[in-house]
């Protein structure tokens, strides 16, 4: 069989026509506008998805459309409750998906998908339990258990970049302090490594942008720690400090097989990989039990595609 | 069938023979005294089984021995890597207790088979998955999730409360800093409440204890706020923001159907639940979504028998 998967971006939404293996096969993309309104963001896909699967030459053996979007999704209803970088609130998806397709819709959150995509094809195929902690404009979770996403009793599960690692700390875009993506995200580096040139102007972080404090990407950081920037140093030790406490967490609560770490921040690689490796052992409660693997995700800008399309593969063939 | 339940303590080994409804039919006790080392406490506790079985009505019915400690347990091995509050490191649990019985050997950690038991007879009865808080020296937890105990990879899950969440905060016994334990623990109160009595010799804490700072518990503390003392009623609110923002980590994490709160704080009843549960809806990261009910554990001191003992039957069942 084959499965439709379909990510639902900001900027972009990105369909693919995927293989049981993981592989896609057929690439289509458009693009969001999410300020439209739900109604035209879904007619644009929903239209391209129909065309793309017209004129598969896996037509007849597409069985199913996935969907991974920034929010959440509520299977026994079909509802978008709510899908906050989308403006979507409270939106149909499946009685307006079905509009352009009668195949079996599914649809999960865009760091679950992300996970699942890993488990199927990427670095935790294999794995019994696997948790994706992607760390880009925020933190997001994807939790694998048993070969499906964890997604708690009221499918909220999974929220990690919004557990309070600094109580009492940074203001959260959540409204709470402390939460741990303020501490962990590509965003946290940002808003520090700012901090630090804004104090000095004759600093590294300061001249890598040419004064341009604007243009401070996680990056920026990342590349001057290569060159052993002391400021850059101490704001990556800082980081990684932030970073392992909340994997700390993490491992006390789910003793995964693995943890993945994916997102903008894990492009700096081994550099990142090695990092918290050093740290880990230290900073795990149960100092002389095996714990969780940590590694890369491999997947990059394909996963959310390939783990959309894999929902439709493992409800299909778990039912 | 019938199931004996041992629940280990740093005091006494409470034994019981337990029916599949989780009621303890016969009851048996001795002193733990760990300071004899293993094998002199096994001794005691596993020839009081034994005897225990012999003399019992229902003799013939028990179908197994499941042990609740302090520790861990490894089931592939029978071994407790380690169980601090008794001085054990490697103990070859399961081999010495086959020299007092020959009953399948079932065993966990005690957070766990507390949670157990009020899954088959106390709050959470009916619920597909829940979360118990023990709220005591520590705090402790225990996992179920359809039914059976969440254990993890490497059977290490579930330690919340060494979960980070005042990073650099107080020191914690385990050596790390800020672990939820060192904020939402009977210790917690007690600590705080001793450095109010210490800066203020007037205050309502020193009275209630005559000066006598030892003298301190979580009760002294909790009857002060029912009294309405402005400095008990102040640390109450701090032990209750912090107790939230760790709950509010673990329906991020794990979205159960029930948390439940037990421990020696729970003592406190409603005071502590209403005060739970009206800070718990702005804490919470999904404001529109329900979360998980928040109630009282109900077995007390009888928990960490029945649970034990529960675990022959899962375990038995399940095969």
């Amino acid at each position: 069989m084959k499965y439709i998967g379909i990510d639902i971006g900001g900027t972009s939404v990105k369909i693919g026509v995927v293989d049981e293996a993981g592989h896609i096969l057929e690439r289509g993309r458009c693009k969001t506008l999410p300020e439209r309104g739900w109604e035209a963001v879904i007619h644009d896909f929903g239209s391209l998805c129909r065309d793309m699967i017209e004129k598969s030459q896996w037509k007849d053996e597409i069985a199913s459309i996935g969907i991974g979007l920034p929010g959440l999704y509520l299977p026994e209803t079909g509802m978008v409750p709510f899908c906050t970088n989308l403006y979507w609130h409270d939106v149909p998806l499946a009685a307006e998906m079905k509009k352009y397709s009668s195949l079996p819709l599914f649809a999960d959150n865009d760091a679950s998908v992300a996970a699942l995509a890993e488990y199927i094809s990427g670095t935790s195929m294999g794995t019994r339990s696997s948790i994706l902690i992607t760390l880009g404009t925020g933190v997001g979770a994807g939790i694998i258990m048993d070969g499906r996403i964890f997604t708690g009793h009221h499918r909220c599960a999974g929220e990690l970049g919004h557990m309070i690692t600094v109580a009492g700390g940074e203001l959260c875009t959540c409204g709470a302090r402390g939460c741990w993506e303020r501490y962990a995200s590509a965003t946290a580096l940002i808003r520090e490594g700012r901090k630090i040139a804004e104090a000095d102007p004759g600093c590294g972080i300061f001249r890598a942008v040419q004064g341009d404090l604007d243009a401070i990407e996680a990056r920026t950081i990342i590349d001057l720690v290569r060159e052993n920037d002391p400021d850059a140093c101490r704001l990556f030790d800082w980081y990684i400090e932030h970073l392992c406490a909340g994997l700390r967490n993490l491992i006390n609560a789910f003793d995964p097989e693995i943890i993945l770490l994916g997102g903008g921040v894990s492009a700096a690689g081994d550099l990142l990989l090695d990092r918290v490796r050093e740290r880990m052992p230290s900073m795990v409660f149960f100092k002389t039990m095996p714990y969780a693997r940590i590694e890369l995700a491999r997947l990059k800008n394909d996963a959310g595609i390939i783990g959309a399309a894999m929902l439709g593969k493992i409800e299909l063939e778990g039912a």
